[in-house]
């Protein structure tokens, strides 16, 4: 038995970690071992760049250049895949991730001032190419993501409703790019709704891999 | 007045520090303002990285994978291009780095699995294509530069002789594929001998620059 590895995308406040841990009891209630990780941070080492990234490092108090920026997005990712996600591929696992490259391609193009092509590019080696089977986009009116969020976490989540509008707008663009990869599914619906609607998906895409 | 940019580089032991000081000390005598840096570890940021590189995270068993080191270097550079090389340069200052992007093309590429190809591209991409306009490589036999050496600093360092001739050799060859821009010294002559090539060279170079 091969590996399975899905994505969820989407900006904070969408409900990816109730979907993520839905599609992880129906999958292990069919007797499957599931891997759920994250990005950025799924590794100890991972955690200490984003801790670097969102705190900035002792004695240091100039800003992360956009490039340095992107390079340790790229690093976090480059260990994730090969400490955590190839292996439990190769055992045969599914692996689920709360976020993965799309986000870097959504926050850091969609936001900063490299081009998409050269994050992917990046984002790309540092994965040896590895890209999931399916990518689901959680995709809400930031506004209304907005008003879920308790509080913003770090320096990505406090930036401006303008910020999330661009980033939404960019997942968007890139599940209509790849629609074989991505599913977009409206998180505006209940929860219910909303696994529902990846249920249907996942139990299609098991078919087809069986 | 437009910047000028030199980089040192070589195995450890070679007397890259002292040379650097020499040339600090020869400038700044004909009035000019020289930045000294370093990689890794230009900037505090790029400290933490190396610290990261050198001892690991806390919690994080895991070896750090080509990629990710590769990517950190990368980063490292990026920041230390974005926020001390390329300042000093447009206020018109000379620096000059002990060590630049030839030496993860020589250490990574050389001595570690990813091409050379791949390492170039990343560090070229990662300072927005900033070379040196004179690198020089301080050569030696690695058993007598090993011999200097008062003691191993880090794994790179405690790496055996092999991984320091198969090094040596790849400065060499990455000298003999860009000879405008590289000057081989020949590193086992005394101290005032490497100075006096490097004070020859340099003043060439000044003079081609006016």
């Amino acid at each position: 038995m091969t590996g399975l590895f899905i994505s969820f995308e989407g900006v904070d406040g969408v409900g990816k970690t109730t979907q993520v841990e839905r599609l992880r009891a129906y999958l292990e209630a069919q007797g499957r071992t599931v891997v759920v990780t994250r990005e950025p941070g799924g590794t100890a080492l991972g955690r200490a760049i984003r801790q670097m990234l969102l705190h900035g490092v002792d004695g240091g108090a100039a800003d992360i250049a956009p490039r340095t920026e992107a390079l340790l997005f790229a690093a976090d990712r480059a260990q994730h895949v090969a400490e955590t996600i190839r292996p439990a591929l190769e055992r045969g696992e599914v692996v689920i991730t709360d976020r993965y490259l799309d986000s870097s391609l959504a926050y850091q193009a969609g936001g900063r001032e490299l081009t998409l092509r050269e994050i992917k590019d990046l984002s790309l080696w540092a994965t040896n190419n590895l890209l999931p089977a399916r990518t689901y986009l959680l995709d809400m009116d930031p506004a209304l993501s907005h008003s879920r969020l308790q509080h913003a976490e770090d320096r990505m989540e406090s930036a401006g409703d303008d910020f999330q509008s661009r980033t939404r707008q960019a997942f968007l663009d890139l599940a209509a790019a790849e629609p074989t990869r991505f599913r977009v599914i409206d998180a505006s619906q209940r929860i219910e709704q909303v696994w529902a609607a990846i249920e249907a998906d996942v139990e299609t895409l098991l078919k087809e891999l069986a």
